[in-house]
Parts: structure tokens; sequence; C-alpha cells
């Protein structure tokens, strides 16, 4: 057993075997590149959990939900797998209806990793972490020999309050409710496509990775019945309308040409053979409202700086249970099936 | 996009990168391995996040804490990777005081992974679920491409409630405190080291890896006065006493003949050249109690079927304030470093 280490913990450029050790190697990486980025006093105390106040009153729920990000290339542009890995899973705690508290962060780093490489990711997840109004409590590091994972894998989980008026679900849209979406869809999973097979684009393609925290909260404030809330990441939007479909046993019915979409992510789906219903998006929302209430919900997006370009694409029926139908910008209806196989790997 | 799949979803043995795209296949996953697995009401619901009702009373917190599982192999004498994944986490929230209410569990897999293999470990996730009572109630599942993982990653995050009187902490320690193991320590290093590098001991030899939630709850139960408890996991009891030695500002004195270590480790440790305090329990406890307490403390332990062969092994002083001290079985004192690097990589 060798106790003797020939370089001290701070020289170290590159991630080893060592930083996952639990040792001085593993407390040199929290000290240099976690504690001073995620700063909040929780963390710092280093025990094996956090322990939180939450802020519950009578008949609220606490939210739990969790997802690893593996996304492939690790930077793209409009962001990078630490700030994708905060907001997707304050995002998916917001479309539950519930105040997002704190997330956790477990990382699973590959030998040879740079430590420069690691600290913009984490500064990255800092910055997010303020966006969203949350910190990062508590968290892990795992180091795998090189080629034994791609770089770094990040699982981030998150606990939240749910308000005891607020019960969105996926099986709750009735016939005749209206479906909308709050913004343009598939920029998250273009930007990533592009960035990873070097396609150039007329303009540069952002993706549209945030936290929608604010956003969320908009319909409650002004008291609408917000019956189901997700944001449409892997599948894309359409996996959300299938989603409904089968879960609500509701026919669902969109306007191909009310789906906002924007021009470059039009053209480069044209160009490549994809469909934008498909396409990832990682700051977008999709909810369902009782038909009255389509246009305060349009209104309430707008009026918001993530959801300028809302839209009503479409509305919920007592036909074709189960189904997803889409009038075509061409003319015809047609079924939008649930995808099969994999459109775009390591998207998220 | 082809949305048309040659092969019916339930045909597939291995898995591939479809299994991961949010899309058909992603849901004959769900459908075929963890669902009838994970059985619970809350998961079976699908929505983006659990909503769980919490038994939280005045000045309770809640305990939440996440861990990343990479261990190699993923079966080894005595467990698996899915076993350690439930049992590390829910320890995680037992030793902090925590009565563990549910835990989320994400999925990192690599293409190519046999479907049986996987089910196998999710069985074994399950049982090891039924054992500490608690449920998953939340999860997620990404596929990477075929060397770009090792298998199955598994992140187990996990909450708890933390009753207002209990506030175990590293940082509590007081000079005079007992320190008190609650079995042999390095039976899980050991188990894994002779599975991986296919050493022979002369006795099979089975990693501890099991939930603590009734052993961590017997010294509360008769009111005694915990400062702090934590498992033994990477660093082994020598990491915790670090620990301890540190942040409560203590010195921390042991006498190795006191430390209960099994023959057969002790005989693998010493082939090996490893020392059996910095080697990885998963299934053991470390504690401080007043010293007045020290007897009854044995005793909470001794008289679960989990702490049969518990110990005291030393106490905190005021001399030496930081450092670990052992007098070690041939006589003599010495000081027991923070190991530096890496002892055995991917033990957990």
């Amino acid at each position: 057993m060798s106790t003797a280490c020939p370089i001290p913990e701070s020289r170290y450029t590159r991630i080893v075997l060592g930083h996952g050790s639990g040792g001085r190697l593993s407390q040199a990486l929290l000290e240099q590149v976690f504690l001073p980025r995620f700063s909040g006093e929780t963390l710092a105390r280093l025990e094996d959990h956090a322990a939180l106040r939450l802020p519950l009153a009578q008949g609220d729920r606490l939210a739990f939900t969790t997802d690893s990000f593996v996304v492939s290339p690790l930077f793209f542009p409009g962001g990078d797998i630490g700030r994708l890995a905060v907001c997707g899973t304050v995002n998916d705690l917001c479309v539950g209806g519930a105040v997002p508290i704190a997330l956790s962060a477990a990382f699973v780093l590959e030998e040879g990793l740079e430590l420069e490489l690691l600290a913009r990711i984490v500064d990255s997840m800092a910055a997010a972490c303020r966006e969203a109004g949350v910190e990062i409590v508590t968290g892990d590091t795992k180091v795998v020999e090189r080629g034994k994972a791609d770089g770094v894998f990040i699982t981030t989980s998150g606990v939240g309050v749910v308000p005891s008026a607020r019960a969105p679900s996926i099986a709750n849209v009735l016939p005749g409710d209206a479906l909308l979406v709050s913004g343009p869809i598939g920029d998250h999973g273009i930007a990533i496509l592009s960035a990873r097979e070097g396609i150039e684009l007329e303009t540069v393609l952002t993706s549209d990775c945030a936290p929608l925290a604010s956003l969320a909260r908009a319909p409650y404030e002004i008291g609408l019945n917000v019956r189901f809330m997700r944001d449409p990441t892997r599948g894309g939007l359409s996996g959300v309308l299938s989603d409904v479909a089968r879960h609500s046993q509701v026919g669902v019915w969109i306007d191909e040409g009310w789906v906002p979409v924007r021009r470059e992510v039009r053209a480069a789906c044209e160009l490549l053979g994809l469909d934008p219903l498909y396409v990832a998006c990682e700051g977008r929302l999709v909810m369902a409202v009782p038909a009255a209430e389509a246009e305060h919900a349009l209104g309430a997006l707008r009026s918001h700086p993530q959801g300028r370009d809302a839209a009503i694409i479409g509305h919920a029926t007592e036909q074709s249970r189960g189904l997803v139908r889409m009038r075509s910008r061409v003319g015809g209806e047609r079924v939008v099936p649930l995808l099969s196989g994999e459109q775009l790997p390591r998207i998220c």
C-alpha cells in the first residue's frame, strides 16, 4: 500500500484514479474544484447527506426526480453538460408544479479528463443554479479507467415542494383542452447535432437549454387550471403528445403550421431527414389548460421573456383516443407515431 | 428519420442505442425490465418526478443524498452493483439519523449489455429495497455507445426524514467520547478484490454489503447520545477516523488489537500488502458516544444480528488534535495517515 505520493495533490492537471479514492486526492479535488464553485453552506459541511429544513405546509408534497446526462459533445453552442444537468432536473421539478429547493450532483469521471475542463463544467453548473435559484447541497465523485467512460457523466437529482393546490399530471388532460408550447421546438437537438457532426448552418443555432422555474410558475400565478406541463426533451414534442394521448386516453390533434419552428431548424431537419417534432428541446414547456383558459395561458407565457414565441398548437379530442393526429402544412391529416428507436443518440 | 423498426421491441436481448431514445424502445425497456421489478405505485405513474407525502413533524429535516456506483466486477460474492447502489444510499441516509423514505435510480447503460444481466441487477435492487423498507419512486435510463461506459453505472439518490431530536455530525465528537465499530472491517473490499483478480482465499469471503436501517436505529431507540455515525466505505475505517479528527478537531486514538478483522481478510491483506484499516466496508457502522454510554452502545449493537461482532476500538482525545493515532498489535504507537491516492479502484 502506497501512502506516499510523488506529486502534491494540487499539482495534477488531469483526473487520475486516485481522485476517486476517498483519500487525500479526493479531498484535494473537492477543495480545488467543487467547493469554491458550489459555495452553499450545506455542501461545505460535507456530511454523508444534506439535512434541509423544508418550507412544507399542510397538504404540500415533496417532488423528487433524477436524470443522468451523457451528452456528446460536452460543450455545444448555448450550453454544456453541466448547464444541461442543472436545467434538466430543475425543469423536471418545475413542470410538476414544484418549487425547486435543492439538487444533488454525482460525477463519473474518466481517468485523463483535464481538471480545467471539469472546472469549466462545474462553473457552468453553478451559474445555472444561480439562474434557477437552487443550490447543489450534496454530491459524489467516482473515477473510472481511461476508455471506461466518455469524459464525464453527470447525474443530478432534485427535490422541491409541490403546493397542495397544484396537481398537474400527464393523465389529467380532458377532451377539449387546449395544448400550448412555450417557444420554437428542436433548437437543442439541432445545436448538438451541428456541433457533433460539424454541420455548417447559415447562422449559429444555440441550444434553448435554460431553467424554467419562473416561466413554469407564470400560469399558476394567474390561477390557471394547468392540466399537465412537460418539457419536451428526448423524444421531442411528439414524445410528450404521445404520452398525453396514452396516459389521459384522449386523442391529440395538432396543426403543423401552428407549431413554432425556427427557419434554420427546419432547414437543418430537411437536410438531415429529421422531423422537428421528434427533436429535443431543453428550455421549452408543453402544457394543457381548459379551452376557456387557452388565451389567458398564451398571454401568461408570452408576457415572460422565455415564452415570447409561445403558441396554441392544438387540442385534445374525444376521437382517436390514444393517438396523436396532425394536420400537415401541405394539407391532409396523418398520425404522428411514437418514435421506435434512436433518432439522435446522447442528446442529453 | 426511421420510425420503422425491423425487430419488435420485446425481441431484443441486448441494449441498443434506441433503448435510450425516449421512444417505443425506451418504453419497452421500462415495461419489460423496470416496472415489473420496481412495483411501487409512484413509479408506475411515470411522471417526470415523484410526488411524495412526507411524514414530517415540526422541526424534522429532510435528508438528501446521492452516490454513483461503478463497481467492477458487476457481480461479486455477497452482492452486485444493484444491491450496492441501494445499500450505499440507504446507509448514507441512516448514518445521518434519517429514516429512509424513497430512492431514485439512474442508469447509464453500455450498448451491447445483455438485458438478462440488467434484469438480474434490477431484481437485486428490488430485493435490497424490500430489505431496507424503501421504494424506488423515480428513475432514468441513458444508453451510450459500446466502449463509452463499462456495462452499467448506477446513480441512486435518497430522501429521508431526520427526526428533530437527532443531529449526528462528523464535527460533534468531543474528547473522551468512545469510538465503536459494528463488526469486522474490510470484507467488502477484499471480496471485490478476490473476485476481480481471481485470488483464491482459503474460504469464500463475501461482501458485508447490507442495508443498515434497523441497526442504525438501535442506539437511538435506547436514547443514546449518538455524536456521529458513518459507514466506512471508500477510504475504509481510517478515512472515517481521519474525518472525525479533522472536522471535530480532536485526537483519535485506537488500539489495533481491538479492531475486529476476519482472519481471512487479514491473511489476504498481508498477501497483497494492504492495511485492513483502508479497505472498504459496505455494511458496517462507525459511531461515537459519550464515554459513559459506551457499554450501552456496545450492547445495543451486539443485540442486533448485524452487530454481533461490534467492538469499542478507541476514543477521542485532547492530545494530537487532527490526527489518528494507533497502538499497534506489535507494540508502539503510530500515526494513521489519510491515504493519498487510490488503494482499490472501483470498489463501489
